[in-house]
């Protein structure tokens, strides 16, 4: 790659560095004036970022996108309102950073306390959506870090007039202007040192598609928070409430099949399967919903004649983001989680049943990163969690599982006050 | 590489992978039991061990080591009887797996509950010491982990010895035999594949020299907690009892030099220099530690007819790691705090002094794991924290930083429990 090329991503990352330790020491008062600012300046900017916006769209890399993507580019004002109202409704969240953890003195004095701090700099790479840039922007920003920003080319001329914006509102509060930088160019080589840059920079989270998060995790020697896929399973017990299941099934799949908290897949005992599969299928069927079945479960619809396709082998490890389902018959409770262990991305996995040691069960084995009893799996979420925010929902298991609010972008330092003791 | 190799690995992994979810809801004496027979079978299995070890010894690839490597490979009947009883210590630390870390319901009626569960898999990468192979796999065995050790080549056969101790002991105690596996092979292109296997192991512990844990950062797409060096400072302030300034730094340098929390690095405050640096040289020099001095430092050794090497450049971030010192003097407590944040690899830094509006700053603003007042640096470690084990010491900020004991190999799961809840 050309060396100024990396020369301008090192400058930039080693300016977010200086920046961060500023910014992790700023008051909370101070943080929040920023983010009352930044909102002002995105009320009172409509005109510059609708056309900022209409320069993307225009382009030719916006007449790529699908439908759905294009619509995730596209501005509107009232979406810039509700831009302006979330940077508010964070400026209104507790501050993270000063818990303290842990408070314990030793025996041979010394004074231990574990202090939640600011992670330091925080890359962020996503695709075409102006949202994350102010979501990731101010939920870094109230947790104390530096954050890089680097999105999608389709959306880089509105990214620039945001960014704008951000750096205008830290410098009128006296906060350090490079605490939120915009990578400056799309060029897939600035990524690829940027993921190089590991004492720079200390957290790298990619959102967006599998194709992208997977690039990252290849490319990055800075450790990486993924948001992976759900295939999450909603498994109805011989025992359940088949009213509560039809309901917590249709909930899962159809609410809205796009989020990664969606139901992919439905598991039925075959005690139930004869009374529920009918049911749950036309209440699916009324949402538009396409039945992918097994062999057993395709059986009792083509008997009740409810229409529905044969499922391929790669069906029942499917994310569909679609209006589809994938249904099996399984005969106990232990090939239910077995089958959850071994096909779901242990993700979001529900199991409907009155029996109380069934549940505990499948709660305690089920391997995912939410489980849920006689709930629809579509609660995964930050907001739903009562954190106040959510720049993802991590499908790893290190730092953070399952919705990521402005805590786990904290780390913790040990304060630790002598007395003058030292090591035997 | 030859397929064979790579499906050895997957299969390993995989087997793990099944291990893990039986071990993760095992019962807290049925892994002490576990624990208990080895270090029985340990201490009735010396001959072979010792045997295996002389194998080891024997071989060009331990004749290639350094003094310090091979005595660190070498097993004898006492460090056979310290490693059996560190394994009977590790049975009476309380378990980890099942703290409840959050409980609360939400406004819909929905129950949560964080829990710390273990990890899943854990890969530790480690050189030629057999007392990590039984330090690892108790750690992981008592935390519920799984784990997959791949040891140094010049250890093979001590750690295969080790490992079928372990295997008996787990089958012994109906625990999966496969819950601690180590590598068949030491061949590196089984170390690349295993590194690979992102979908059955959750996290790499590298443990070693720098170039073993780059090797392990720049190849895995599996999430890694890093252990890399310490460069450690004491910056003695203007304001420092220099009687406690000089007992701390003699003990952070000179009371194990080989150790990641020893100081590399010392700091003087102007005001004291002239008084307190020739104090502590010739403390220094009594423990036969080199002093490499800026300018101004060894100005005043030369006027004190003390020996002194002038620094090079690079030695002011050196992890040595030997009875060898940087020093500079510096001209304010800001001038040490930028020099820390610069220099330092983050890992544990101390400032001596009687100031406590000082020391409150330099705690808050040094960016470091621990810091210290008025306390030597050697004081991070797992044991003196009072974790009762140590894995290692994270100088990443994900996940763990510091000190890593049994609650740092664990994640958590959301346990939700709902009366038919769903979303709008």
């Amino acid at each position: 790659m050309p060396s100024d090329l990396a020369q301008l991503v090192t400058s930039l990352a080693q300016r977010a560095r200086a920046a961060s330790l500023v910014l992790a020491t700023a008051t909370t008062a101070r943080k929040d004036a920023a983010l009352i600012r930044l909102a002002g300046l995105i009320d009172t900017s409509h005109a510059a970022l609708l056309a900022a916006n209409a320069q993307d769209l225009a382009s030719p890399e916006a007449a790529a996108l699908t439908p759905a993507s294009r619509d995730r580019l596209t501005l509107t004002p009232a979406r810039l309102q509700h831009l302006a109202e979330s940077v508010r409704a964070v400026a209104t969240l507790p501050d993270p950073v000063g818990d303290v953890l842990e408070d314990f003195t030793r025996p041979n004095g010394l004074h231990l306390r574990k202090v939640r701090v600011p992670i330091g700099v925080i890359g962020i790479i996503y695709e075409a959506r102006p949202n994350v840039t102010i979501d990731c922007a101010i939920l870094c920003l109230k947790s104390g870090n530096a954050c890089i920003l680097r999105g999608g080319k389709e959306c880089f001329q509105t990214n620039t007039a945001l960014a704008a914006l951000i750096t205008q509102a830290l410098a009128e509060t006296g906060l350090p202007a490079d605490a939120v930088q915009l990578v400056p160019t799309t060029d897939r080589a600035a990524l690829t040192t940027l993921l190089k840059l590991d004492t720079l920079i200390h957290c790298i989270i990619p959102r967006g598609g599998e194709s992208l998060i997977r690039y990252v995790a290849e490319n990055s020697t800075i450790p990486v928070i993924k948001h992976y896929q759900g295939v999450c399973f909603v498994y109805v017990d011989a025992a359940a409430d088949l009213a509560m299941a039809e309901k917590i099934t249709v909930n899962a799949k159809a609410s809205r099949p796009s989020a990664c908290n969606a139901a992919e897949q439905l598991l039925v005992h075959r005690h139930v399967a004869e009374q529920f599969l009918p049911a749950v299928a036309r209440a699916l069927l009324a949402k538009k919903v396409e039945l992918r079945c097994d062999a057993a479960s395709a059986a009792i619809f083509a008997r009740e004649k409810i229409p529905h396709t044969a499922a391929a082998a790669a069906d029942f490890t499917t994310e569909f983001l679609d209006y589809v389902i994938a249904i099996r018959v399984v005969d106990s409770l232990e090939a239910a989680i077995a089958t959850i262990n071994r096909d779901s991305s242990n993700h979001s996995d529900a199991i409907v049943t009155a029996d109380a040691s069934t549940a505990r069960c499948f709660l305690s084995q089920v391997d995912s990163a939410t489980v849920y009893w006689n709930a629809s799996t579509r609660f995964t979420d930050g907001f739903e969690f009562g954190y106040g925010a959510e720049i993802g929902i991590s499908t790893d298991r290190l730092h953070a599982r399952g919705p990521m609010g402005l805590r786990e972008l904290c780390t913790h330092k040990f304060i630790i006050e002598g007395t003058g003791q030292v090591r035997e």
